[in-house]
């Protein structure tokens, strides 16, 4: 039996700021789209990133990783595609950065995260915002 | 008579992550370093504005302007020379980004500051916080 | 008889990492999203940037203005409304920045700009590029 | 016998630019950090970064992985502390990011590179620019 995995896709433009003196987008910059991704991700679950933030409840990065294959370039449309891989102690989000004219894989890794309050202190969301940890646990069953 | 006005310079080094495809500094980042540039005048005139912000006390910016005469490119030693030419009303501050190699002028510009509180709304800066005002006041007469 | 001024409309949602320590949109930011502003101006009058700079012609800023009015905030829905004042001798943009939910107008100003080669060198674009200088004369005058 | 392994430490600033909504440094911010002490590095082994771009020698980012332990804020004194642990085939840096005033460790991670023509095609520094592999590998043997 297989466990569904959720899957959404994001679409954005390079901008000319994201480029650096190689022609290409600079190598940061993509986790940036990452947290894009996620974001999106987050939305389409009805668990706006926005709306926990504002109940006092955050989910900052505690690891990040980025494989670079090959470079996109301005004004490249792309794609990013996230998937959520955990969401029990830890949350795991991964990632692939696609261009869209060939679905070429550019980047792909994935980022950590933990749910922690105001002052930065790890909280359980089944016991800080259980409305919300239903939500992402029926979503992440599929 | 004349007013003395009180400049300080500081230095900075290019990112990488500041070029872009033209392989020169990205225009929007010098505002990044007039950022840099009266954050450490104010640090100098001994009102840290980290300090005021922790007081509740804010200095968002309401006009920014540049004029670009030559670029900045990765690597290049840049000196950031700041004036604060008002500080009665509105607060304003000059700018002058300069290469350091051969004291060429690549940027000039402005910006205008009001102080609000957390609410962004205007607050008189004597009335708030009365020290920082008079230690501005001293400082902006020379 | 009144001359039309042609505007194009750009939506954008407010990321994460646009944001700053006072939880609202960096100000040198709004820069980046003039930014996006002509460059979808430019594509939809069939003159994609990209184009022009794999042609060896560049168009840098050399000016660029902001207003500040009301704070972007995270996950906001914003447009850039873009439009061409002057394209003869120099190129200028005007842009004006709204929050989507309510039309407030949050940001205003311009960017100033000249057509140069790899060089840096000031060219006329009706000599390098005469057809996209048809193009977009055509289209400046509506 | 022990290797020793060469360290280089960059000092820095905090920049508000750098913040974000969690009035804490952004997490792609620190993958910057870590370009500025590899060009720190590299300059001091005297193989400046910049010189072996201007020969059309590249050192891209293939990958990167960064840790969060604690969060640097706005103003606050960091210190880079980067190392060389591979230099053969792959370019390895690792990386400590450190809060000067308490010596606290915020974030540490490594970057892979490869070195690169303009075409982005793997070449071997010791073919393409023998005196620069030569300095790095006497350097890396400490």
């Amino acid at each position: 039996m297989e466990k569904s995995r959720l899957e959404t896709e994001t679409q954005l433009r390079v901008r000319y700021s994201e480029t650096d003196a190689m022609q290409v987008v600079y190598h940061g910059n993509y986790l940036n789209w990452f947290e894009i991704g996620r974001t999106e991700m987050m939305r389409q679950a009805g668990i706006p990133y926005r709306e926990t933030e504002r109940k006092g409840i955050l989910l900052p990065v505690i690891e990040a990783r980025a494989f670079y294959h090959a470079p996109a370039r301005y004004d490249d449309l792309i794609m990013v595609r996230t998937s959520l891989v955990e969401a029990r102690v830890k949350v795991k989000f991964e990632y692939q950065i696609l261009r869209e004219a060939d679905r070429q894989l550019l980047v792909d890794g994935y980022t950590v995260h933990a749910w922690v309050n105001q002052d930065m202190k790890p909280v359980l969301l089944r016991k800080v915002l259980p409305d919300m940890d239903q939500k992402i646990m029926e979503w992440f069953r599929g």
